[in-house]
């Protein structure tokens, strides 16, 4: 087991009808004057950001709006709101929606108090000494960005996309209210790429190099098995509570880092998924279903066994003693089946992206080695790539 | 699953020479004057206190101190301290020990702004509208007051010792220093004792009536199991580091309600256990050793399906679908073997309690019924106290 520092001061308000009290939250957190931020028409429509702000006033607390942001978040919209936050002396960054909604909060919080650009802090290096604090209501569950320090922007560079991630403690949100019924209305494919997104989460910690990390690999496992049993039902039933809460809550547990907290942690196939929805826009859990098998399968000989107690223990399969490899890749192939009959995306061609533009997606990647289950060189990233682009329903 | 609110704003440091950077961390948290609060002598031949000591004062944190903490810890301390705090202007209450200590820091912490008797938080109704906060420094695995809202303070009130515990969100400690090394000379009993107390509450937690409520139970479970394999590793071994490790971990997970967020939970088996602790001054895990297996027997008939599901998944017991309630005796059964094995009291005779007090300890206990899994009365309580006191070893 590592060293580790866990800080995770964010105030959870999970359950029905929660989204209603956030003005009595940030009165209790001694905040008055609020950016309200959010994305596109469903949360005006649906009657939640209405809502919201009959909280906010009945609370005595005052907002600037700034709606607009897209899934894979870009630049421009943070610049807008650094100069709002400034201007009215704003003093929390209220993101109503998923994860790009959130993020983008994120970065604006980060760069309001910040005299330089706030991009520093996604290009690595910078860390931010001071950020405004952020609260969220969410309405997917996936990025899990409600409890953690991450947040992922998008800015265009030389004319291309660049997409960037950091991570830093004064992200992590002052309050998060999660209502699963706010989720109901997300459609199929969201709703199966925000449950593969948090799955992703957890494996990232899973596979680790670090020895003797019991109660937390049972605490994934326990998380992950969740999300097997929930990820068949919510298709099913995008309405029934119970699965949704369960989904919902596995989300934040999947990302707040109390899942990686005693570990080396993994985060190649995060990296390398970057590469694919910065260049063709596509859905994050859905580059990650494509992805994360293929390193799965690339990475599976450097610990056989661990990959075949993820199969286990995991998906209940059964243990090959005499070939645990067999096992390993019946983990995978489960867990392929789990997405694909979400009707996720298993391959290059499903996702809509081509075999033939991997130099120029390696390429863009950059020099940078990826990984630490297994470190992994330019030409290990293109084979996960080709892996990925072969691989049949 | 209910609604809920989870805020444990808590700043953990854990892992091997954590403790020395107390200093750092009380700068960082912007304290500079704290009260040092201790037991008994082996902190200070340790050398533990010295280095606390020097920690501090290159960081520039001033300190008064105040030690002397016993098992159990009294309410003579909890004054003596709020007279320090308040004379000196503390900032923070810094436990370095066990659970006794950092609770009567709490009790110390939540008295000093207070105009009235702390004890009026104790005797329910009262709320703390502010407290200092709490820092610690913990040197044995067991009551998880390190990440919980818990404080349990006894009190000798018309001669007879009445044990009180409050639980309130301003005794949430603002840091939490965790070094297993700390917990190698811990001896064998009170090891014991902790790891049993550890998972007793799951266990409060674990039984519960709230449905759909899976992915907490597997976190229960997985931290049930972990428990189960180190419980008689950490006997044999007591200075394997990943042992400690994982026990230490286990049991901050244990208490500060993220197994228990999403349910009505029990507690019965506290409650009741308070009356034999405050009454035989025996330690608080050994009286749960002899006393929530007797509830557990006594509520089984309530959901014994949730007790063959315990036995099955924590202990692997086979399941007898024929007789679901075999299966559920083998979990107590095997829960007990566990205990028993490390050399903890099954009964009242081993803990030193007698079978001819228990009209004293029911009178003792009030007229208040307990629990919430299945809510006793008076005659229950009085039948949980005669199995725990008939049973063999």
């Amino acid at each position: 087991m590592q060293n580790f520092n866990f800080y995770r001061p964010t105030d959870f308000y999970f359950g029905k009808d929660q989204e209603n009290h956030v003005g009595e939250i940030c009165q209790k957190h001694h905040i008055s004057k609020v950016l309200l931020h959010f994305g596109g028409g469903s949360v005006v429509k649906s009657g939640l950001l209405d809502r919201v702000k009959d909280s906010l006033l009945k609370a005595g607390v005052s907002f600037e709006l700034l709606g607009g942001v897209k899934p894979n978040p870009r630049d421009d919209l943070v610049y807008e709101g650094i100069k709002i936050c400034r201007e009215h002396k704003l003093e929390l960054v209220l993101a109503v929606g998923g994860g790009s909604v959130l993020d983008s909060a994120k970065a604006i919080a980060m760069g309001t108090p910040y005299d330089g650009d706030f991009w520093d802090f996604f290009m690595g290096g910078k860390v931010p000494k001071t950020a405004l604090p952020v609260g969220c209501i969410v309405t997917i569950a996936a990025a899990g960005s409600e409890g953690s320090n991450s947040c992922v922007i998008n800015k265009v560079v030389d004319g291309v996309v660049k997409k960037k991630g950091s991570n830093f403690q004064t992200s992590v949100p002052l309050f998060s209210i999660l209502n699963p019924e706010l989720t109901y209305s997300v459609p199929p494919f969201q709703t199966a790429c925000g449950a593969a997104d948090i799955m992703c989460h957890v494996l990232e910690r899973y596979f680790t190099n670090t020895k003797d990390v019991l109660v937390t690999d049972e605490l994934c496992e326990g998380v992950l098995r969740t999300m097997v049993t929930m990820f068949p039902r919510v298709m099913k039933n995008p309405h029934d509570y119970e699965t949704r809460a369960a989904i919902m809550w596995a989300g934040t547990l999947a990302h707040n880092n109390i899942l990686g907290v005693d570990r080396e942690q993994d985060w190649a196939s995060h990296r390398l998924e970057m590469e694919l929805s910065a260049y063709y826009d596509v859905a994050h859990g859905a580059g990650l279903t494509v992805l994360m098998p293929a390193w799965m399968e690339f990475v599976m000989p450097h610990n056989v066994m661990r990959f075949a107690r993820f199969a286990v223990n995991v998906f209940g399969c059964e243990m090959d003693y005499e070939h645990p490899e067999k096992t390993a890749k019946a983990g995978i192939s489960a867990l392929r089946k789990l997405w694909g009959d979400a009707g996720l995306p298993l391959n290059f061609e499903e996702l809509g992206a081509k075999a033939s533009d991997i130099p120029l997606l390696v390429k863009n990647h950059g020099d940078n080695p990826e990984g630490h289950f297994v470190l992994l060189n330019k030409e290990d990233i293109e084979k996960i790539f080709t892996i990925a682009a072969n691989y049949q329903h």
